[in-house]
């Protein structure tokens, strides 16, 4: 199958606007604060995405002058390759440039762009739907970082005052697969990350996997179990960190235990919704108490591909029931409600090779102590995902919408 | 001698007025901003003392209702007696209320006070001046705070673009004084903190006293002698101090050795210039290496009421010729140029008896490894300071606009 | 294959003593010492491998009365289903009950195992197993414990006195193996740890890996070449590590860069020596910069065992000639002379299952950011280890003697 | 007043003999481990002292050859002019020397001290006074850090077993003082700390003493009274210490709240016994909780003179009724028994010099964030502390013999 091309001016100049989109509910205060060294400010976020324009497209175009000498410092994430940067736990501290500035970057850069994307060379082709695909990724975080900052407030607000719609019922089958040898990862046609390949075969066991995902109602039920108090549940390392940090429910559950909080601000939990914002070590030890275990992320792959074949496109992955939020209506076309947690750590592939310069560093050297998300999430923007996609996070975060389906 | 009265409206709605103009060279993201636990964004700054304001002289009034019920949590500094509030670290997680709204609630406590100026009872009257006289020490930080959170910009934008006058070169004459027995501290008639009585009679010896600041210049001797690199000059505690935080030269002086960032930005040393933003424990060490010591709180009292009174008012404390700068021009009525380090740990006067209720927090609880430091700085309030003033700080901060006067 | 029975009172005391032996070049005062968290004394080792005995084998034994009731709470190493006890990092204030005393603790479950080994249950066959492969474990930490408190002493001391042997050159050459589908893990005939299975299909492609381990003198090459300065090399956790940390060589190098710290001292690098002590982080890397990378732990089981066939046991494991210390001579069967780092991440096995009791709390819930080492080393006692064996340790550690072996 | 000479053979021998004497309950083991950064290890303390011999009385004596070369890295504590030495918070890694070693090298040193002894010159007599006195706060420090550790064990055993005095009822008057100019500090006149002098006059103005310490019974009030969970009297660092701690009672009171850990052992607190160990921060809480304060060290060395005039020598300082411990029955002699918190913060005395050379450092750069603590404890040896004694310690330590003295 093949995908179409990403790196035409119009899905370029969408892409651009969507993020901007997504920080219009913020204020520019609002978009320079840092909740923690994990999450970045939204301005960053804005201006870090045109930096890697900026720097991978624009810089080497004859005649083109950096937009800002200083911007090379301020807002390159990680790349050791380009150069020193601005520590990621001082982010917060950049009140300068204004969101104004940053706002007039991005159009500088954008019409800039428009020189590149008349008549991409195959290099600079590959390098737009990378980059697309970065700044997509961004947009997530945006969303994710922002709801982190919102909920470190002691009277928090709601980043959007869309309703919150209730979840109906889901039906909790297990669906059964046969072992076999199976072709999983992307095969390189149309645009996919370098951790997503090379495609390669697997020998996996017979397996069956969960048709939704654990609900607000089923933890809840771990949690009246004593589930945060009973240390057989727990891996060691997890056990440690929930004491440390007396954690005794999911991260955006209220302290009443009846609440929960999202993009909508506080609003009461419901049943019936799938749990988000949990950690793998969570996610592990409500497997255990429910005698489940987590899927691997080629089990979780073949049956993606199987379901979705039987049931319509997507099936699997959004037949959880979670919905967008409404300021975010751009992003209807979600594969997945929750990004799904799977017992696999975040290694390389077999034969695989990272990309050569520094975009090299973008997946490759964080091959360590995270683990495999699969699916997408209702924060994930419109037609980012797909099904060999391989999302990676620490076991014990949970500021991302990450959910819990069990396989057995 | 007698101060007039402070309670009036005119004085009031000047030092409100004076408040706001500080901040308006710092944008609305500059202002959320915090650099570290012990300062604090200008926006909280601004909420905090007009929840002062509100808190003190407001908020039992008949039919006044607060502006928001959630300030008394978000902008209480350390009242335990007030109740709950964010923990200090994190105010700079206080995206909202937005600065708009901020100036807003400025304006209601103002319209508010009115009420309260028109003929205040004999408490209140004594609460207005001791609210007066908190924004101004906010005023202070204000200023404070924003060098500080300038100057960890790997950028750094200065706060005013007025240029850096040269200093002229300095007397360093020794002045001589008897041993006595001398009064020292307030004597209640006017404004004064409850820490600067009651006032007492302590016998101190001969002693000779400088009659200029330290300049940068001999500091950069102390340097260039070896003075971060040899022990010997160096409380223990100091020595401590340097070696974790790797220290070699005042807070804002830069890895050059040549340059100082201020709020003019950043600009060449001047060796004249009095050195500022020194520790106690720098101040400390350089006078050990002088060979001299730091003065005791008494005998800087009995030195600028002396030195005053023969060479004209504020000689001895203005003498030293550091200039506040161009957008502070309200300013003009300093004192001091910089605040001195005495040898004074901050400890009770005797007979020292906290202020009653809530406000008896405002100086008592913090009489614990802290050193007094006199006089007043170019980053004082015109009119705040006086002569039996005493400010404090950790003996390991520079964040304050502090400098050295040595004694023997 | 038949492995023969472990439980005879015989396998039994010789491993008893075997820990005794261990212990004997170290003073009292050098058992009761903790040289970091991870590490734990000499005294503490010999107490709790008793209390292993004593908790799972004793404690229910019709008329055993308990050596001392306070032993469960400072010898539990880590059993939650067992009860609380002493935290982990304080092991080194338990100066109390003295060596003597544990050394009494040991006679006293010595004499009382006599009774169970007479005539064991099948139960009590397979824990006695269990705790004979336990404590020689710990015979490992013992040596791996000793040597670091030794390498943190200013002036340190060697613990043995044999003079160290110098390595011949090595044959560098690399392996090839087709892929196929392959068995791997424990068939469950005689000893084994629960991780080790179940046994299991898997598919492996084609690989090569290299018939030696690297050498101190290619790893001296990759640190000239600026190997712990480029980030290039590094995973992005690892990077951080080293840079946090300061480090710049293995762990036992010492700073003129020539000689290694080990239990004979300090003595000069031998070149043809492999490599030991690095951790995770460091083969990683090195394995990178060698345009390589390291063998899985399926490859390496397929490897191992082959070779192993042609050229004679324990041929591959052995043939880094790394040779045992003289004063544990007592283990001169290893099977091997380092443990080797897989890229594998410590993860169960498909259909594993802990064991049931606080006995399943051994391996299965420490599966989190942890890699598989295999083979064995010259610290572990004879007969301790074998093909299906699965060592595992956080990747920054580099206290067990661990090795690389590359693979492509 | 002139003292007897310190400085000859028997008066040293004895004081000798009296730390090993103090060690003898304790085992090698016991004497190795280090229980937080501020304590040391017994034999550590057996080490230094002899080292403080070696280094400032032996080493440059014709013909001395240093017992061990590495001795002096080791055993160095604080003399920046000395050299390079182990790090404060790592001396329980110094398993070797053995502890058999170390009193080899105090018998080393013995041996050589008596060749200085017989004709000290007047600079060696100097020296060999400071150098007793040094090893008899080592002394005390060995019961502190002793009782420190033993208290730090989950099953903590007795220093001694003999039994437990119990305390009669105290008369609590209060004694009246007229306020006056004072002589306060040592004359020079016999052996004294340089922090002692200069001898120099202070004002002081009328005040009352308490003429017993505050008792066990007294304290149980404050606790009962709410006294550690009402910030109103506690100092802001204070609050901030206690909060951080989860301190609720004082170091070594049992969570029962009815028992008392110390060197017999845990036993029932009796109420009528001076209230131990508090830290000033505890002290300073209980007086403003009382209505009332502590002493300045003026006030108290000035009521400690004229009480024992009155009433008998030491009455004043002894007049608590606290028993030293049967195993150090040498030490009956005792001026005081607890040491007492003073309000002063640990300044320099008016015109204080510290000691020429290494031995300089001894009191001088610890001036910073201490309180003065006056009289001498049931761990203080016979005739080591005197009226003008300058004790000090951090206002949040508690592991030092404190008690509370009330003025008012």
């Amino acid at each position: 199958m093949s995908m179409p091309a990403m790196h035409d001016s119009a899905t370029f100049a969408d892409m651009r606007s969507i993020t901007l989109q997504l920080t219009a509910p913020l204020s520019a205060e609002d978009q320079v604060a840092q909740s923690m060294p994990d999450a970045s400010p939204t301005k960053w976020h804005l201006a870090h995405t045109t930096w890697f324009w900026e720097t991978f497209l624009l810089a080497d175009l004859p005649g083109y002058e950096v937009f800002d000498p200083t911007f090379g410092f301020l807002f390159n994430s990680y790349y050791n390759a380009i150069g020193e940067r601005q520590p990621r736990a001082e982010r917060g501290l950049l009140t300068r440039p204004s969101l104004l500035q940053v706002h007039d970057y991005r159009a500088h850069v954008d019409k800039h762009m428009e020189r590149v994307l008349a008549a991409p060379t195959p290099q600079q082709a590959t390098l737009v739907d990378l980059g697309i695909n970065h700044e997509q990724q961004h947009q997530e975080l945006i969303l994710m970082d922002a709801l982190h900052l919102l909920s470190r407030h002691p009277f928090p607000g709601a980043y959007t005052d869309a309703p919150v719609e209730s979840s109906p019922a889901v039906d909790a089958a297990w669906h059964g697969f046969e072992g076999s040898i199976v072709d999983v990862g992307h095969d390189g046609d149309g645009f996919a990350f370098d951790n997503e390949g090379p495609r390669h075969q697997q020998l996996i066991g017979d397996f069956e996997i969960a048709g939704s995902l654990v609900t607000c109602g089923q933890f809840a039920e771990f949690i009246a179990d004593g589930g945060y108090e009973r240390p057989e549940f727990w891996l060691s390392d997890a056990w440690a960190a929930i004491s440390r940090d007396q954690r005794q429910r999911p991260l955006y559950w209220g302290d009443d235990g009846e609440s929960i909080f999202g993009l909508h601000g506080r609003h009461p939990m419901d049943p019936n919704q799938p749990v988000s914002h949990v950690s793998f070590f969570e996610a592990d030890a409500f497997a255990r108490w429910a005698d489940a275990r987590l899927p691997t992320e080629a089990e979780w792959e073949v049956a993606a591909l199987r379901l979705d074949a039987i049931n319509g496109p997507a099936h699997f992955r959004s037949g959880s029931t979670y919905h967008p939020v409404g300021s975010t209506a751009d992003t209807t076309g979600l594969m997945g409600s929750l990004w799904e947690w799977t017992s696999s750590p975040y290694v390389a592939y077999p034969g695989f090779r990272p990309a050569t310069g520094a975009v090299g560093e973008y997946n490759g050297k964080f091959m360590n102590n995270q683990y495999v998300l699969r699916g997408g999430s209702y924060m994930t923007p419109a037609g980012h995902t797909r099904l060999t996609y391989r999302n990676f996070f620490p076991p014990h975060t949970g500021w991302q919408a990450s959910g819990i389906r069990l396989a057995r």
